[in-house]
């Protein structure tokens, strides 16, 4: 069994092929409406949020646990500085805002995405470890600058569910993109994929390697077409690059997932964290083909986030 | 008994006055907190909204059903054409849009307003007929394009409770107003009167003919003020052009419902579905009269939400 | 035992003493989720809300109180002036909007500051007596233009849970801030204050003099540093002159609070609304240590809005 006090990471997680378990077991029970009754679950948005938003607090109605969404966009201007003058664009300190929070929570759910222009001040993960320090209630990650956990579990679900060997063979192929989107995704997909003891391939251009604290035991290729040879799971996605942080410097739709690329796996499953641009990432023919899985992951982030709710809520006073 | 599956419009009701008794049979219940627990009512904003997300929300919790309301706005920019690269500013496609939101939804509510620019693309309905093609869960409309069959509902109900005959002779008078409006609430307020065997008389200036697909039956006049005579229920409301489309052509205060236009009726009621330009539309002699029913159609729908919710669950797995 | 029918101000209130004693029991008590079942409460912000907005919503749901929250923020121009021709930018009449939220709303909670630009407009109120006059529902101030009622009861309980006589010596000291704030929090301290029959010392610049309605009875004083000789409690707070109107006079940081003042009281506590800017209000060595009592404000805020919200319902019928 694994036990969770936050969920920030999978750091946060002792044993992360059990964590899986207990999401298949989230979605075979019926859930009590009293397991979590007279909690407070308040999710904060830095940014913008559909999915983890609404798979989130559809998770802990199911359990009857009392949520409150909090929009604060960029209309809450946080200090993360100690000993600073306050007298210019700031008006709070994160010291305070935390504890404020958690007089009104006993679980946090935090999205703060990153800036793409400092990656040393992103990949410190200011406002999660802020809360993390001063919140002293527990926190779940709802996204942040270098991880989205809750994603990586519901793949991780999907996964389970659709393979058909104890070590299928996963490939995360970066795919082109117009805007320059944050590498969370793709982190938090490669360490949760090693994670769970499966065979992982990353292909992009150069240039494009991920953070390797991430891909540690994943084997990294340069070519679209090769990599997909005897893979069971196709997983696109787009992130911009972390060496040249934040920059685009490709956009060769040769990467972009199609029929017959698929068609050198073995029947690989298509997989995407949506939303997806459709004929830039991937081919109509393939998002739309009965291998493809993107709404079944969708589908499992509300029992990711059911399970990791569980979990936090069953050890909060051990 | 009406079965609903979706109440996108009226010809989603197959027997619209026993929908009306319903809705009268809701208002004198006492609503049981079990009848719909453990489901998920997902409320879509593309535009703000207050009363509809208030009664919506309100009818929800009234029946113990979670509500989880997402102003999406135009931070959600959505592909409907199938086929397209989206390589531009659209960023997700509506056909996953829709299959995710229903991963987290037992019944979807939709508010989507018309562009007034396009009236092909407004009358063809694209966010409601997507949701029904892509969802696969029942769909409510909170007001589209083309309708807003919610406050018809409502409308109906509050005539039903104040008429004093079986047949009440019904106007439905344009008025003027500074910006222009959708033409969905007198549409809805059209079809839902004749649908309930009312006689209805629409006067408006030339060139504010409605579609006549919502207006067949009903007796058309060019003067504001003959079509007073005899009337029991006036019922004022602006809309732009629907031939010279979302156009505005006409401001004549003549057409605003003063006390003068209410003497020649049968002692009518006056009804608008709020908010109303006071002193613009109606005269504060008139909507601040013992006649005006404004606030109580504002009251019922909460109720014609209320059945609509329950009509729906009570058919959902049938 | 303290009456409420609204909470709007402390005139509503007829023992403060005593609504201070319900908020320390509410605080000891297991609250019965079936105390207010089936009750609706409707807040309305007119400006942004963080404290406020979830200790209100937490106290609502701890009683098993629904509660929608509405952020109207700019977006719904409202008239307040009777007989009006509306043909310009503003959409719906207050008399309208306040009758129709409460076809929705057993309670009412409502935030709308002050303009800082016209005094008597502020000071008269408009929004939050338009509620009072049309909407006959109880109404909760969450923040108006000249107080803030539901932070001063919270303020009484932390004095009440931490004084050491029955008659506390207590400072209001105005601070710095590089912008114009309002009197609303100042005002509400220093009546509440007074009203428990406290010793009110309130120090400030020449010209920031409070609106004396709210100050009879406290002792006015020009030096920053004098006020604080055998104080227990020290409160800080900016706020923009009253006299002339919603301007700033005065930065000078000896305002401050700072440990070389602190020294000269009676061992006093810290105390302030939040947010505070931090090395502008107070320099961390007094926010930081064990006499800070902001964080326990903080909490104090749900059982503040707590003991209200029950106290209202329990005479909603009488």
């Amino acid at each position: 069994m694994s036990i969770l006090k936050n969920f920030t990471s999978l750091e946060d997680v002792s044993d992360p092929v059990a964590l899986v378990d207990q999401v298949i077991k989230c979605k075979s029970e019926l859930q009590n409406r009293e397991f979590a009754k007279g909690l407070s679950f308040v999710m904060l948005f830095f940014n913008p949020s559909l999915r983890t938003r609404l798979s989130s607090q559809r998770a802990a109605q199911l359990i009857g646990m009392d949520s409150m969404v909090l929009d604060v966009g960029s209309g809450w201007p946080l200090e993360f500085e100690l000993g600073q003058v306050m007298d210019l664009d700031k008006s709070e300190h994160i010291k305070e805002a935390a504890q404020v929070i958690s007089q009104y929570a006993d679980i946090i759910g935090i999205r703060s995405f990153p800036s793409l222009k400092d990656r040393n001040l992103d990949y410190s993960e200011p406002v999660l470890n802020a809360f993390l320090e001063y919140a002293g209630k527990p926190i779940v990650n709802l996204e942040s600058g270098t991880g989205h956990p809750l994603q990586g579990l519901a793949d991780m679900t999907t996964i389970r569910e659709f393979r058909k060997t104890e070590k299928p063979r996963i490939l995360l192929t970066w795919a082109p993109h117009p805007r320059a989107l944050p590498q969370s995704v793709p982190n938090s997909f490669a360490e949760w994929t090693l994670s769970q003891g499966y065979e992982l391939t990353i292909a992009h251009p150069e240039g494009y390697e991920l953070n390797p604290q991430f891909t540690e035991g994943a084997n990294v290729v340069y070519n679209p077409e090769k990599a997909y040879e005897g893979i069971d799971f196709v997983y696109a996605k787009n992130w911009s690059s972390y060496a040249d942080y934040g920059k685009i410097s490709n956009s060769d739709p040769r990467w972009m997932v199609d029929q017959q690329k698929m068609l050198i796996t073995n029947q690989a499953y298509f997989m995407h964290c949506l939303p997806v641009r459709r004929n830039v990432i991937v081919r109509d023919e393939v998002i739309d083909s009965k291998q493809s899985l993107v709404i079944k992951q969708a589908n499992n982030r509300t029992f990711a986030a059911l399970a990791v709710l569980k979990n936090i809520i069953s050890h909060m006073n051990t």
